[in-house]
């Protein structure tokens, strides 16, 4: 559903063309410095900023409307609140009938028999991601000193991510994405396998992210194809520093405190604006349909901002779990 | 932590050398004929029969010790346990301080602070698999007619999967592998986004599998390297099926009623019977370890009843949640 | 926490004196007919509009942020928001040292390090119900033909309950008073035990209201000193009917199909303007505080309608479960 | 469900009459040292051993088959388990179409569609809270030194509790009875509300045991029949101590340090030997049941171990979270 967390639980709503967008977080430690511009600078990498992203041009800005009194966190729940302004629903209301390939159109219209707010996506936005990222740059701060990172390091199978994006405007086409993610200062013993294992927790998150196909931690796939010799990580040191980092940084579902290391892929942005075939439901037919609109030639350009939000939320849960985070942030 | 669904939920304990591995189901309907004969096929499956996996013998057969009256599932908890009997604990004695590389040694000894038990691997064992197996049955019984099929279909990178473990005994070495899993006549309409896409939900479960280091669904990987012309699917029909499959069944995180398909990289397995470096926490040296004990030179062979079990279980909770299984089974 | 049921989920978050108060509904079937006038009956009954509560004036009419689209509830995550318009905060500032008697002072104080927002109790004030009042009124649209009705049957211990609340008015100080809830055509088979009975779900939310010192079904306290040939309800036909209704309509924590009756006990309101003694924590002294501010001298008048809230969410969670309300609504 | 806690989760299974009783620990810390002893005081005192509770004798002695080694809890799941012996189920077939007035027979035949264990009550058997005092004797240990103490204070009416015992015996009816708890040494600061209020929590579990029809806090009932100038517990010092403890030491759903003091009334047993009248599901004709069966006259007599047990864990879970217990305890 749209909760997610144990300790530190993070609740989603909003429409891409609603009111807003906005995320509720419950379990934040009291006293933990907080206020609007410490957003500012991750909400500006999920931004469409260059080219290559959508057009559409919002502020970002979140309201604090609750949990935060004189700059600090007082331990009631956090409401952040990102109001639409830049809104152009008639672009959305084709998709109703005409459902575009690779999106949610259809699923969505089935699954609650056609009450869904279609417009912009509606709650199958990419903009969902706004509450995501808000919500990682609380995390960030309460999980210090462990350092998250995530860069695309790939588009459209190249590494010259700018050529592959610049070729896919031109074509009115997209590319998808590969994005690398890296945790430094890890402290031992995070994650509660069985289920609640680290790759699952963050498995869970970040395949919630829109358009994400794809997760692998350490060596990931390439490890299926190695030897036992090859890759296993041999213990240096007293502290369980490895040789080679093939686990990921995770054993038996639990961090060993090397980096935690996971790569994810993006697929291309479904909607392009190049003539697609689909169905029509209103004449029973399958037709040509051009989907006019703003859209991300490559919306992984945005991601690792999300992907980082998304390890940072994990992170928060788990240490607090583990009481390496307190209750209560000292003045 | 141990338990995993919001509807048809399970709870695994148990350890490998202990009393034996057990798993908890509560929200079973009430009213599904179940017997022991049931799990026989799948257990079987999931057992060492075969050259390059462990030598260890037990019966693995489950004791339905709750939850059924006259061959039917009551609607209360099902327990059902394993009784372990093919025990050599002497031989993981040196791992308490020696930690093994790549197994949960080091972490286990962190997190519990040297109290977890560490005969066979205790709770951090591939045999707590065995509930999730035995859970995985009871599943596909009430998802009916969804049909999951997982195979191997690679073994340390090659298609001939015999002779890559072959090679693997003869080295005393080991090897991962990939598995995939197709999941056939899927309802529309499953899944609870944001958080709780079909995705998030099966990377949950199977990110808890010992071993598994990657998942892809549909195109996965590849997606990040293909073009939104090329990757997006083609509608044909009013039910939603599509020219190609690259987003594996799947779009906005609910399943848009074509096959869901997934694979899962399995890492080699981490006990391996040549000498490894490592640290011994006792004399605060590095020093070489030889792993006797029995192993699987490619666990791999045994994971794809797992994967389908995991599939089935969360298939089971999606669809009591979306009212597609009733609470009572007629008889 | 901030959270509470499995299918149809409420989120509440807010302050008294910050920026408003709201609730956050996930799990509402899609269709819904909804709308703002849907709610202002519920909330002027929660409203402070007669002799013996407090002089507060706020509009109370909630804006809908997402979840619904034309009239009709969506099926992705309802958010309703409050505005606080007229604050006093002033009358507050004092309480941060001085902790009030019977009140949140002293507890949220150490709790949260001094951090919470003490402005009108901030999330501890009653004003928090509103959320559940806002919530409740979906609940009820979608747990239709059951009925709930609750009201003051006694205050102060008496029935005549405008004389003990003008009483308490003159002198000053304030009455607890009893709720006596009933509920109507319920199908028999909600509740899921063992600890999710259908006592145990109206128990959890209903002293998660503030001032609720009290809970019984049926008979209650009564059935204590009763023995179990007057107490046991006799069987009179198969729907269930029985003769007497000491169970309050519920068995094993499942609902029989009578009428499910509950008494609920409130305190009277702790803010007096009598003089009373207490601690001051900065100057380290017992003294002598005058609460001025604006309170209800029985602000167990305005409690029923929550308590039919409370009842309504969690028969809405249960209906779902028991798949007695549909996923979708049909227009 | 049957699952109950957010840190330290409990799961319960089994049946009366089935191969035993169950429950299932998730979230023990590590090294708690614990034996199969440590369960007999706790568990001798829910067993009917003196006049007025049924007759069946079981050794009651619990087998821990995961999450010990070496007498101290390794941080796995804890599961602990008791066979039955003294089993006679002939006595119970007939409840199957004559369902006992006040029993679950009725309800439990309708919910899960006449599948349910009808055998000694099934999973309604008073039986399943042999589990509840179980896992209260572990979470006992991990809260010290808060220490909880309950006890039958009156009986039908009487607080000669044995006279009002011997009556009912004697025309063989049964009485209910209510029951006192007291905890002293809690810290200041448990709870979470606003869902999860202590209150909340302790009434979710105890209104789980059955036969429990109410609970009040504090002053309780009494309280909505008081002034707030008489109710209201007056601050004496910086710890929170008041002079009286009216509130039963909670303030705003959390603890304020003082005692938490609570009442819970217990119905009379269902079960007498006196003749009632009732619904013959198969005849479709009223009439006349004799029960046989072996019953408590008085079972609240063995409940105020089981309310021990349910503060006790309600505890053990809040101060976890709070971090007032660690996650592993020293050697």
């Amino acid at each position: 559903m749209n909760s997610f967390g144990r300790l530190f639980r993070l609740s989603i709503f909003g429409e891409s063309h609603g009111a807003g967008i906005g995320v509720l977080i419950d379990g934040c430690p009291a006293g933990v410095p907080l206020n609007e511009e410490d957003f500012l600078a991750d909400l500006a990498r999920r931004k469409p900023a260059v080219q290559g992203t959508t057009s559409r041009r919002e502020p970002d800005r979140p309201e604090i409307l609750s949990g935060l009194y004189e700059s600090r966190t007082t331990g009631a729940p956090l409401q952040l609140f990102f109001k639409n302004t830049d809104i152009q629903s008639a672009d959305y209301d084709l998709f109703r009938d005409i459902p575009r390939p690779g999106h949610a159109d259809f699923t969505s219209r089935s699954k609650f028999g056609g009450f869904s707010d279609n417009r912009g996506s509606g709650h199958f936005s990419g903009r969902m991601t706004l509450g995501l990222v808000a919500a990682g740059v609380v995390a960030k701060k309460i999980i210090r000193p462990v350092a998250i990172q995530a860069e695309l390091v790939e588009a459209g199978g190249e590494t010259d991510i700018e050529r592959a994006v610049d070729r896919a405007v031109k074509e009115g086409d997209s590319v998808g994405g590969m994005i690398l993610c890296r945790i430094d200062s890890v402290p031992v013993g995070l994650g509660e396998p069985f289920f609640d294992s680290v790759e699952s927790l963050v498995a869970h998150l970040i395949f919630s992210i829109p358009a994400v196909v794809g997760l692998e931690f350490g060596a990931g796939f390439e490890a299926a194809r190695m030897s036992g010799k090859d890759c296993n990580d041999l213990i240096l040191s007293a502290d369980g520093k490895t040789e080679t980092n093939h686990s990921g940084g995770i054993n038996g579902g639990i961090s060993n405190g090397n980096p935690i290391v996971f790569r994810v892929a993006v697929k291309p942005t479904s909607s392009i604006s190049r003539p697609q075939n689909t169905y029509n439901f209103k004449s029973g037919r399958r037709e040509q349909l051009v989907i006019k609109g703003r859209h991300d030639a490559c919306l992984a350009l945005r991601v690792p901002v999300i992907i980082e939000a998304a390890a940072a939320l994990v992170l928060a849960d788990l240490m607090l779990l583990e009481q390496k985070i307190p209750r209560i942030f000292q003045a």
